[in-house]
């Protein structure tokens, strides 16, 4: 049986990379050969333990490569086309889909819904951080990658941008809107950009680390707001003249940016959390208007899907947002320890590293 | 200078009967005389000195009346009809109203949005429990009473129904939906109400009064769980084959409820909530799946304008709901302070109470 | 290879029940034996030859049965469960799935849409009105019947009660709308059961069969319109104080009755169109406001997918609705060109015929 | 009684500059003094007869100017300052405002709707071709212009810019659509930019005057057609390999284009109206699906009042959107006989002629 090299979670501190068979290819699958992939916040939660998978997994859940075999029930498609898939691989037919919510597909089983059962790259099946990755329910996730675009062009659809941009689009942000996103990490930023792509009239960008703060301002922030210098809070009331933020977007997952986000909201307005939280989140009295404040609170999980993969590839093809940016580093899946010892520390200003087999 | 009586906030722990002046009419207003009221639980927080709102003020905010005399600038209306206005007053021309959140209208200032700024009757400016009320914005606000109701019948049209439907419909509950309903005390009920008008396929209530779970069942309700017997949410757990709900309403204002009400929701589900609350609250980590369940979480205060109080006295003439068993007991306002005794109490399964001047 | 009784299109005038092979099932499919199934409107059509489909293609797109083979890749079902497929079978991995509008599912291609596509059954394969029926997509398709319904309980929800409750649904009917639905034949009744199910206050039903009018009223009509009789526009515009309608639904598929239902609807209404046209309409330039009346104009094809059959399987179950009344006749299959000739006529008040093998 | 000059309609062909007195300011009223103002489409369908107007009246729907007067309960304004009204000017207080419908206010009546009732400018009152415009309602429409911005900057905001952008709103466009507009003329080149502005990847202009198809490339277009060379029908369809727009706009108000959008319009896609008809409409079998395409055709009448204006010149103020290039040509009011000869034969290229007493 031919074999791999992929990256593998061995135990909480240890990524490695590893040898394992080339999967055997199911009626519904297919078999993409990885030609470029990157690591995700979350591949960081788990090497440091604090998200659990199963030991022996390949990690990395954002795909771009090249068909290598096709499941004998999977129509439409062709060996040796480029494709992406998302990194939450809805199966179509699960309730969950059926009823427009695939991120929460059931994982494998037909009834009802499971918090994040549609993301199963490195987290309940192996991933993608390896020369082989085996897609499930092929015809509702490989999504062609138009000739004129690169691997790395492509590299953030799969979550990056998905996620980013959901921030924006379950906000519901309206033409003339004023939004604040909190933090500006790769999704942050993605959030920003989004923003900016819905018609938001006012961006408002938080963080700390110049290189990001001049990032958003890329991405389409019209004002940014160091946290470390001033308080956030303060600061965007006073660029809304105290009347606050139609939508405020979380892209961080902790207490104070949540709290924060909260707090500059104007009544009925909208929250939406694209964090991953680790802690009990806590809604101050006043902060949630007793209740009373027409608010809204939205989370989402990045939306998959070959659609998905096709719309956002039509962004990047349009050239209305440019993420080239966001790719700082490249690195051979052979080193790519390395790459997670980088990533992980946040060193060398580093936003995405792209790997390549 | 003629006078009226009036029921007005002394300090915490009273309200009692009293005389001011009844009001100037200016432009906008309309004086209203009152036939028929009722108490909030939101008066009995003013009462015990848990909401604040200046000594002197009139309480009350459901008023029914009958047009005693025009604003000078008001038209469409003539002196002597009967109306309701909502417990929330809209003015129709604040930025809140104008985009479509008239309840955190501005409270007097054209800027912008304030919480809880659309409630004005025994809020920030004189209510409704006494023998007149003057009602801002009258254009925006009265509502004619249909010949063939009561006053009784209308009785809920200002809040309870307004705010119990609201949380149907912020739920955005859809034909087939599973549905929640955490404590069935006025409000609650009227949720019950509402999720069945909307289509949901089951409803759950909750509560731990025989008698109000008696009439849950009469507002739509398919299941009740007393949660005095059984942990409520395993109970919708087993009840829904583990699949959980697709709406949960809050109908309380307490963290038990709030947090059950997270626990039963489904992924991509929604958590509609009316309760007004006295304390932070606590997100549970699991319960917000991480912040990666496609949760929404929304707050409701009470819809009001004219257009509302319309609409719902139309639900109230069609039949389709019948509410008549809310209102329990009958006081004139001369014994106001027992109704609110009774009703701040709770005794005798009190649901509403009726006042008449 | 085994053979099988099935109703075939022969040429216009004639539907024959004939034999045929028992099909071969492909991985993804299943085979299903009817118990029971119905003829809708639209096989009248083709009958007639008004609507073109293959000579030979066996009729029918209402399907309730048992499983009698699955796919080889077909998981989360067994053989020997009853399971209904709705008359609509979107795949769940096309475009048109992907992007919620499964309806309109390219008919066998990957990419993109095409109108109608998703109608499959007894329109581009084989239908049901036979003793075997061939489910394509069967994960996404096959919903399996509740212990407690009997087979004419469900054939309703196939198609009849899909596309009427669409009709509501696409109406976004709120609490308190007033509602007029044009022709109550069984797609217009369950338009009627639509509306009263989210909670129209008013709903006007228009047709010019006593029957019917009655049948619309056990649906939940609070008045009847008899076209034959009375001008329904001035009816209808009398009954609404002259206000008009928020919602029209057009359930017949006629210029008369689409003119009819524009110009009852009140500026920013909504017209919900059902039938199936046979010829160009008009907008005539008045009734349109010249284009200028905020109005849309929503065409619904039937929803389905295993999870919209799950809904209205668990509707019928509530009791919310009793649609037992629609199966006014019953035949057996050997008996279909009887029914057909029933059917097609509208004799003895047909409204829908239970077709058993 | 101090008189103005104003631009009367004297009959069909004749809109004469004369003189009349300067309104009386009611309670609820502002007397604004015109500081710029412009003609519409509108305007020369009311010079040509064939939009009939009361003889005698001002004509004119979009005014910028300075507060002169302000009526005895306006509130929250001062004389002096600088502000803009929308072409439509809602009451705030009527039916069709507190459902959400104010284009649709009944025009003076408290009670439901009327078509273009919310028109009243140069309509139904006196207009702004004038030296002062008496603006209803004013604390719902009077908008203050932020002191960055000339009054030709604004200029556009009352009508053009709000209408345009209410045709991609009222599509509902989301990141990732395919739009096409129809007719590049003002309000189609407002289309066009909002559009792009909510996220639409692939923007297709259609028109036939190069000056106007170059100006669609800088209000974000992707592709330009010319239908006096191509079919555009054709045209579109190639540009999207077959598969259709998400989203269609027609911003001139005849058959070809209507159908032309609806031809081009994938199953499920959104026709979304702007133009002013002035014949019947015709909707093809074949174009419309026979009713079963899952499409929306929406009609837009331009959104009004002073949160919309305040947005509008928000968005103007971010630099996001550059209408600067639509005012083509200046006059003085003296002049208007001139500037609407020039602007209804369409010379000189013009787009739009800000007109300055």
């Amino acid at each position: 049986m031919a074999r791999m090299k992929a990256a593998i979670f061995v135990e909480p501190g240890r990524i490695v990379l590893d040898e394992k068979p080339i999967p055997e290819v199911g009626p519904l699958d297919a078999l993409v050969r990885i030609t470029t992939t990157t690591i995700c916040g979350t591949d960081v939660h788990i090497l440091k333990g604090e998200y659990p998978v199963a030991r022996g997994l390949t990690v990395g859940h954002e795909p771009v490569g090249v068909i290598e075999r096709l499941g004998s029930a999977v129509r439409g498609f062709t060996e040796g086309q480029r494709v992406i898939a998302g990194a939450i691989t809805p199966s179509g037919w699960s309730t969950a889909c059926l009823c427009g919510c695939g991120s929460q597909d059931g994982a494998g089983t037909r009834h009802g819904f499971k918090a994040m059962g549609g993301w199963k790259f490195g987290n309940t099946i192996d991933g993608c951080q390896a020369e082989y990755v085996l897609v499930p329910d092929a015809m509702a996730n490989l999504a062609p990658i138009p000739d004129a675009l690169t691997d790395d062009q492509v590299l953030m659809c799969p979550d990056i941008m998905s996620t980013g941009f959901g921030g924006a689009e379950k906000g519901q942000i309206r033409i003339g809107d004023v939004v604040a996103v909190f933090a500006q990490g790769p999704i942050g930023l993605c959030a920003t950009a989004g923003a900016r792509l819905m018609g938001a009239t006012t961006i408002i960008a938080v963080d700390r680390v110049p290189a990001r703060l001049a990032m958003a301002k890329r991405m389409g922030a019209d004002h940014v707001v160091d946290f470390s210098a001033v308080d956030p809070v303060e600061a965007i009331l006073r660029l809304t003249d105290g009347r606050g933020v139609d939508v405020a977007i979380e892209a961080l997952g902790t207490q104070p940016t949540f709290e924060a986000a909260l707090r500059v909201l104007r009544p009925g307005g909208t929250l939406s959390s694209l964090g991953v939280y680790s802690t009990d989140l806590t809604l101050p009295l006043g902060a949630f208007a007793a209740g009373l404040g027409d608010h809204t609170i939205a989370t989402t999980l990045c939306p998959g899907g070959a659609e998905r993969m096709r719309r956002l590839m039509a962004v990047v093809a349009s050239g209305r947002v440019d993420l080239g940016g966001l790719v700082t580093h490249h690195f051979k899946l052979d080193d790519i320890e390395a790459a997670y010892d980088l990533f992980s520390h946040q060193r060398d200003n580093v936003l995405k590293v792209a790997i390549t087999p």
